[in-house]
């Protein structure tokens, strides 16, 4: 690969992980019209969890960051599949929708999702631009402290 | 009918429940260009709640694949409605997103939204591969224990 | 603006509140298509947070109406922006989600949304008719009762 995005993540010493395969019975990503749909996409790092626990307890916030990039990454990773390799069809970062696994009195959702959002407009520039949406949530699948999923206009 | 998806069902013995008629002010599905856009759909059988409660509470990992099951069944209803009566115009299951009303330490999430995600391959094969998120929450509408909503693409 | 919709808000006696400016690096829309995406809109008035607080605990069902209301509001003044200041260009309202801050026991999701729902058939008739999905979390951004994005098909 000689694109641009590629050169891009290289310049800021990102190296895609191995799009993990899903835990059970669907598809990590769909191509519909010009849109690719990524899966929720939660703490793997070759095969296993990097990152497991309720934000609050014992996640603390900087690790809900850490947590969080390595999702949107496996987003990216997901993407660059959906793209059939080449990340320099990518348009538009459309929406990125993010569930945090946190104890009730959490509030700093947009501080954490930002670990997601600066990488896209680090990645992308003005079409990394995007809309998004932050919960917090009291139970994710294996517990893990965060999972982003995402919509994305290809050409 | 005798389209291939209502064929199908009837080879699987599945028989679509009436469309749930929404509580309030909204609408079932929305047809947006080639996207059917599926409202949130609960536990509803007949005009009654089959399942109400709390997964980890009241409510088993079982009983909560079941629910998911009915779920799933409602929201391809609203999808046959949304397509005029015919499935066969179903290009491709893009999304299925669940809410699951449960304990904290609920983990089985990707268990429990197989039902819904295994009965879409089932009825449409390779068309019914989607992507999807899946996430616990705190409390739901009228207390039932999942909620489950969809975009297809449809021609 | 003299267009049919801002003629409507006027008949209404609803000014629409200037489109808040996002807490973090992301952008308020996106439009992709025919397809404008607004990010989650929370309870922010001139600036500052209207309402604060739990539903079930220091917010009741009225003021959490009062609050879903403030946010779809939020959420037109957003799509306002994004239709380049004419909301006759918006087509169909196709999807809402909502997401409220609130304790275990909270039930009546459907009736504080139609504060959400109502306004949009009020606004757009039947334009307005959309699809929704609301769900109880334990945790929101800057402990906001609730949080609303939208999907909108424009011309």
């Amino acid at each position: 690969m000689a694109g641009k995005i590629e050169a891009r993540l290289q310049e800021l010493g990102i190296t895609l992980p191995d799009p993990p395969v899903p835990v059970a019975s669907y598809q990590p990503y769909v191509v519909s019209g010009n849109q690719a749909v990524i899966a929720g996409q939660v703490t793997f790092l070759d095969g296993k969890l990097k990152y497991v626990g309720r934000i609050g307890e014992t996640i603390s916030v900087e690790q809900a960051e850490a947590a969080t990039r390595l999702c949107a990454l496996n987003v990216l990773a997901q993407l660059r599949a959906a793209c059939g390799g080449d990340l320099d069809r990518v348009v538009q970062v459309v929406r990125l929708n993010a569930f945090f696994n946190c104890t009730p009195d959490f509030q700093d959702h947009p501080r954490v999702m930002n670990a997601a959002s600066d990488l896209m407009a680090e990645i992308f520039g003005d079409a990394g631009r995007h809309t998004r949406v932050g919960v917090g949530v009291n139970s994710l699948p294996l517990n893990v402290p965060a999972e982003l999923d995402g919509v994305f206009e290809i050409a």
